[in-house]
């Protein structure tokens, strides 16, 4: 006979790995890859691991008692209306997770710094050219959205020779980076950053907070003359608009994206045809899985040792 | 009337920043750019600054005193079958060039790990589509020529998150480096190579070490199933024939070469043809001009105050 599951998985892509590593790492468990087939006995589900839940999903589990989220953002959870607010929610944080998002984010900086993709350009025309070279020290890289995803970043950076600010709703410190906090130091942060890198969550303050009105505050006192953006946060934060108008009129020097307002971006965006704008299909940090599985059962653990649950969600921020 | 030169600059390309930064930082000295002309007299010149001197040119001079290379390297002197073996030759080392080469290094070992080229052209044809994305972890970067520059270029990619080996041809120690040294543990430090960087001299003994022989003894263990080659060091060292092969045949999974065998690259080399081969035209790390000046002033000012001369060459290692 079989067991009432006690795990409920909803991965949504890329499920089969992610499955069978869960499996593993919970052996003994009865865990349930659910796709909303009909006619499965959900009333022992005490522990959800799920990204993007079917709406209602979470709520009509009747000994829920821990939601696990996926990824280190949880807006895809917050949008189900009927999302169970009495429940612990835990945000996935882990080393590898964080290690991924570090190398996109130097990656993409050093790329416009190098000038990488004109090199590029040259390179199809066989055409050998030298360009002006600015420093890393001309640059200073300003983290909006300076967490612990945020910190990381800013510790490559500083040993690559970037100059780094960091803003973040509460006041921060870290090394050597020049740090402000709230609305009120939002423009004097925007003022001194010449590449501005959101690690935002994507909440109601968040929406749409990347558009002309932020780039015109961005510094164009340095070697190229204006600013870029980096955006490995959310898409919602983002005026894709807004950026294209930037990108055509100067606005901007150039610009990373691997977050979209709709996701796939749609074939006929604009933005895939500018040469300095580098699209990603939101691979900046992927979940390793074996590294989800780690993390879940551990926490499962702690939690049935009677320990508290570690990076959970606070509902009052959002994030 | 005008004052003979003592100080004697030959320069060569890029020239006019250059020289205005020598005059700036020499101010009350007689600055020469010296390209050839017939009819100067050089008999008070007591310090050289050149790049590819002519042949004859410094063995003429019969007040020389100090040789200033405008390279890290020195290759571009003792070409020179006349050059005077009893001066000091200073090489230029400067942090502004040590950076920019750490900029260049890690930005081509993030391009290979994060398959930048592979999404640059999903890019183009509007493709949103995740690769399989291994982390800075699963790549051990090898670097060869383990000196200054090697161990800056290290210090970063540890940050990065990558396991980094150093060769040299005498033991060295560094931070988390697995250092090998000597002929007697190349084989060693190239089978524990999945990325490897050469930042070697030019020299009798590093002619032509990057071949097929040398390639086949990378390490195959990493997730690409196979090793990436970077050259930042020299173009001479490498056998660009080998390369192609190795391309084509997949010995190697990629390569940035930022140096050739003959600068500039031919238009007609089929190396401009590989997406995977990511092709500069000699920018890893360009001297900025008033850095250039600045160094070679202090060493003057200390020379002529009695001490001693910093970053000397040895002729017999030849560099």
């Amino acid at each position: 006979m079989m067991t009432k599951p006690d795990v409920l998985l909803q991965i949504r892509w890329d499920a089969d790995n992610k499955v069978s590593a869960f499996a593993d790492r919970l052996a003994g468990r009865e865990v349930l890859n659910y796709e909303g087939e009909a006619g499965v006995d959900l009333s022992a589900v005490r522990y959800a691991v799920v990204w993007k839940p079917d709406p209602g999903l979470l709520a009509s589990l009747p000994s829920l008692e821990v939601i696990f989220s996926l990824g280190a953002g949880v807006d895809h959870l917050l949008s189900d209306p009927q999302l169970p607010t009495d429940k612990p929610i835990v945000r996935f944080v882990d080393p590898d997770l964080t290690g991924r998002m570090v190398e996109w984010i130097a990656l993409q900086v050093l790329l416009h710094l190098r000038q990488q993709r004109v090199y590029d350009a040259q390179q199809r025309k066989r055409l050998w050219q030298e360009n002006m070279q600015p420093a890393a020290k001309d640059l200073r890289v300003g983290i909006m959205g300076f967490g612990e995803l945020g910190q990381a970043c800013a510790k490559a950076l500083l040993a690559l020779g970037f100059p780094v600010n960091g803003w973040a709703r509460s006041p921060k410190q870290f090394e050597a980076v020049t740090t402000y906090a709230g609305d009120g130091e939002l423009d004097a942060f925007l003022n001194h950053t010449d590449v501005l890198v959101s690690l935002l969550p994507y909440t109601q303050d968040t929406h749409g907070i990347l558009n002309s009105a932020l780039f015109e505050k961005l510094s164009r006192d340095n070697p190229f003359g204006a600013p870029f953006l980096i955006n490995a946060g959310r898409g919602g934060s983002q005026v894709e608009s807004d950026i294209v108008a930037a990108l055509k009129d100067g606005t901007l020097a150039g610009v990373s994206l691997d977050v979209f307002e709709t996701e796939p971006l749609d074939p006929y965006s604009p933005l895939w045809g500018f040469d300095n704008a580098i699209i990603t299909p939101h691979i900046a940090a992927l979940s390793e899985p074996n590294a989800l599985a780690n993390y879940v059962g551990d926490q499962i653990e702690r939690y049935e040792a009677g320990r508290s649950l570690e990076n959970l969600v606070d509902m009052k921020r959002g994030y």
